[in-house]
């Protein structure tokens, strides 16, 4: 094998370290801001880009990302590596069993969703292509196929993250969109396929392949394969794989190697491979012999290692300030907005749902991600757009995806559910309360959820010990959940403490309270403080649970045993 | 950045297809015949690369694994990211706090079972290097100390694996063999460094970076900040990336980031980058804070995914018949064996063990394995060995390590512990009891006993329900174990069967039973026994168990149940 010399290797590595770790920190500060993470990490490789790093640094920057040699073709494998892997993941997401189960209205929304900014971007681009690009567009159907199909993908990981944030995500309405992000999908990718095929053919690097009507034909012969034979086959291999080989090794490298495999076929026949690992993750995730703990393995290293590295290498490829138009932009962002929203809302009113809960669905499905991205990134590759294009259709993704989680949160005027482990601090926290009766540690409490909400201690301690005279809070395991609701408090709090000794808060199984939760919420509001008390108890019906956290040196490792579960 | 061709990339992905389906398959065959599954995945290898598969079909040889062009470049890339990986995942399975605990006698076995090989070493590679090497041998230390080096470092993962099976790993014995070889691992690697530092300005690709004492230099100045500050850091970030960044994702993003970083700088001052990434992984595998559930998602995702990959990639770049020596191999083995052997049953023996004690040290010490190949890879690509030597390497790395776990079950009298699982199959398994009674349902069982054992079933029956009757088996949960031991039995043996209904086995609980496994041992043995009986305590302990195998679907899906749990 022809080698890499070692300062190859150490440039290598430190690429990918700068791109892991930027896209990581990125990715967190996203989540922070209540966006998915993916926008942070498309976000990264911007600023590590010939936008921001190479327009302050530029030897820096061709320093650890050079253009020539041997190290940008490894980056450039490793990155397909890594997008092929994620397509997985992404294809282990979809439902196929459940999604097919949903009635027409799911069918309708899904295909008129798609139809509209399908047709309107086909339209715009074949009629009034100077919209789009400045320079030649290519001639026949690829380019308005391209577009069209760019426009009229929803974003089904983002569409399902935004409803598990919400708590939709099992209710039926929840289970609509999603099935209706599932069917868009498939058929999104049936298109992708397509238009794959015609750059083989159109584009400036011809693949050496097949004539496109092989190419169409070969698609449809592979998914019908897999969806039908192919899924058939990994479900009846998993049982014998759990039984007879290491686990979970055996599952791990057999899923591997079957993207891997399949990601092989849909390069060579002239598709992208990534088509293939996902229609093997389509067929792989629908067993129901896959075990969670191996579906977690999977999805945690692939979400969080290879996706990172994919999507914060996007931005090392454009300048994404020189290439910016507002024009273009805005032509992108109108006709995939009007489009996704107006045929959604139509199919939800057609097919009898409310008014409002149809717009609801329009936002969701409006949202874009990851998809149009790497099908613009294969168009620039192959010449049928250009850089300020694809700049437009990044915009556009990422803009959507912010706004669909809000615009959904206003429109069905839901709330994300309290977290109780998020109104923790440091500030809010005794580590020794010295208490010996639960009134005295109400007392001890209120003092710092006194200067915690600026609310008097005296006020907070005495609604807590009314409430608690009335029904003790202390629950089974040695925890306890004295509340106050206050007048004109504006949002929630907690305070806590840890006991060493124990107090006594009459708890149904006698024992004494090690942990006491004192909740503060809004008078005029009861959902906080069921959700807060919720979580409390589901988090401590855990056995060893209670224990766990009194031996916490701190409160960091007190959040942290609370967030890292398992 | 430059870009790969769709043809290269079909390429790439059918190559990484079948490197990782071959090395599991291998793997687990391997494995099926109680060796190291990195044995298999070595041979997989050898099997793909021109040893065999180049010899036979040399033209599809070419295609999958071209050694020219862009192709081979990525595949290098990503073989060296894959063993970068595996050395931060070997470098966490190092408990330097517990090795650093023990007393005298291990650091005399570490020392010694380290310092004979590596003089025996030296002065065959000093003063006899025709008997390594035909053609001749650079100049310098570099030979000597590379050699020395190479037959001195034992293998830690094939060691802890052999002592998990034989079930010592817990024990004191165990304690002193595992910690001895950390001890023997971390010197191994700072001697490994020093022999780079050389090849940098020794080999025919000389390093255009540093003079040898500053290499030296700074890689011990960055082995001590790792053990120390390195770690220290590590400790403290932990509980605060648990608390403020998602999970896993926070703590998986930090150790690659920071592996791959530690390599490149490994790499840069002009050691290799898997020295950085394995001494990270000492350094992050080192903090409590780290979970159980993570390091698994690490380990396995690397083990069974990277490790394959890499290890099979190996016999891709050397033809194992034609560079194949015997006197070669046989003065390796001689030298690599006698010296550690030697060495450490002399400090076992001298250190107050027992002579069979020091002798089972020394054949678990003697098991070498990925990281003399690893080094001999290194010096094969700088040009200080060739072909031969590198080959002989190989075979003495995998036939030690095949020796150790035989010769330590023969030297300290102990067989593997029976686990329950191995003993089922399709055949000893009845789907559906009919029996209403423990005495019926022992009769039942019986019959599928005899079929399987060759022993009479009134035999097995009237054995098994005179027990019965002394001792009631029904555990409680819905299980029962009823037993016969068998004069003459060759070896122990289980039938089973599920019963919708259940079968009243006189549980404690009072529950009937639904899952009644029928134990037959050899009558002068009560070890099996024992074995079985609490394995299967300790498997249906866990609630719910008992129904999830009762809902399975046949035999395989059973074992599956049983082998893949979490």
């Amino acid at each position: 094998m022809e080698s890499l010399s070692g300062h190859d290797l150490a440039i290598i590595f430190l690429a990918l370290a700068v791109l892991l770790g930027a896209a990581r920190l990125f990715g967190e500060a996203a989540k922070r801001l209540h966006q998915p993470a993916v926008l942070g990490e498309i976000l990264a490789g911007v600023f590590l880009g010939p936008t921001l790093l190479g327009r302050l640094f530029p030897e820096l920057q061709a320093g650890i990302f050079p253009s020539t040699g041997g190290v940008p073709l490894v980056l450039n494998g490793i990155s397909s590596l890594a997008v092929t892997l994620f397509m997985l993941v992404a294809g282990m997401e979809v439902d196929l069993s459940s999604a097919l189960r949903q009635g027409k209205a799911t069918l309708h929304i899904a295909l008129w969703g798609m139809m509209l900014p399908f047709g309107l971007g086909w339209i715009v681009a074949d009629f009034f292509p100077g919209l789009l690009m400045k320079g030649p567009v290519p001639g026949g159907v690829v380019f308005p196929l391209f577009v069209a199909t760019a426009l009229s993908i929803s974003a089904l990981p983002v569409i399902a993250k935004i409803l598990k944030d919400l708590a939709l995500i099992k209710t039926d309405f929840g289970a609509v969109i999603v099935s209706a992000a599932t069917i868009n999908d498939l058929v999104g990718w049936m298109l992708f396929a397509m238009v794959l095929g015609f750059v083989g053919t159109a584009g400036p690097t011809p693949f050496d392949g097949f004539p496109i009507l092989w190419v169409v034909v070969m698609t449809l012969a592979f998914v019908a394969a897999m969806l039908t034979l192919g899924r058939w086959a990994i479900h009846r291999s998993m049982p014998f794989l759990q039984a007879h080989t290491s686990w979970p090794g055996g599952v791990l490298g057999f899923a591997l190697t079957g993207a891997l495999a399949c990601a092989a076929f849909t390069e060579y026949i002239g598709i992208h491979a990534i088509f293939g690992a996902f229609l093997f993750g389509v067929a792989f995730g629908d067993t129901s012999h896959l075990r969670e703990r191996t579906r977690d393995t999977l999805d945690q290293f692939i979400s969080f290692i290879f996706a990172p590295l994919f999507f914060a290498s996007i931005g090392l490829r454009v300048d994404f300030i020189s290439n910016f138009s507002l024009s273009t932009v805005l032509v992108v962002l109108v006709i995939a907005v009007a489009g996704k929203l107006g045929g959604c809302y139509l199919a939800g009113v057609l097919g009898g749902m409310g008014r409002r809960e149809s717009l609801a669905i329009g936002f969701a499905q409006n949202a874009r991600g990851a998809m149009e991205i790497i099908l613009g990134l294969l168009a620039l590759h192959a010449g049928i757009i250009d850089e300020s294009l694809f700049v437009a259709l990044v915009v556009m993704a990422m803009l959507t995806s912010m706004a669909a989680g809000w615009t959904m949160e206003r429109v069905l005027n839901r709330a994300k559910p309290i977290q109780f482990a998020d109104l923790l601090s440091a500030k809010g926290y005794a580590p020794d309360l010295s208490a010996g009766t639960n009134e005295a540690a109400i007392a001890e409490l209120a003092k710092l959820g006194a200067s915690l909400t600026g609310f008097p201690a005296e006020e907070i301690q005495g609604r807590a010990w009314e409430r608690e005279e009335l029904v003790p809070t202390g629950l089974p395991g040695g925890v306890a959940i004295p509340h106050a609701r206050l007048p004109g408090l504006a949002k929630p709090a907690i305070v806590f403490g840890l006991s060493a000794q124990g107090v006594d808060f009459n708890a149904p199984d006698g024992l004494p309270s090690h942990l006491v939760f004192l909740i503060l919420t809004p008078e005029d509001d009861p959902r906080p403080q069921l959700e807060i008390v919720s979580g409390i108890a589901r988090e401590f019906s855990r056995a060893g649970r209670v224990e766990e956290l009194a031996r916490c040196k701190g409160f960091t490792e007190i959040l942290a045993a609370l967030r890292a579960h398992g």
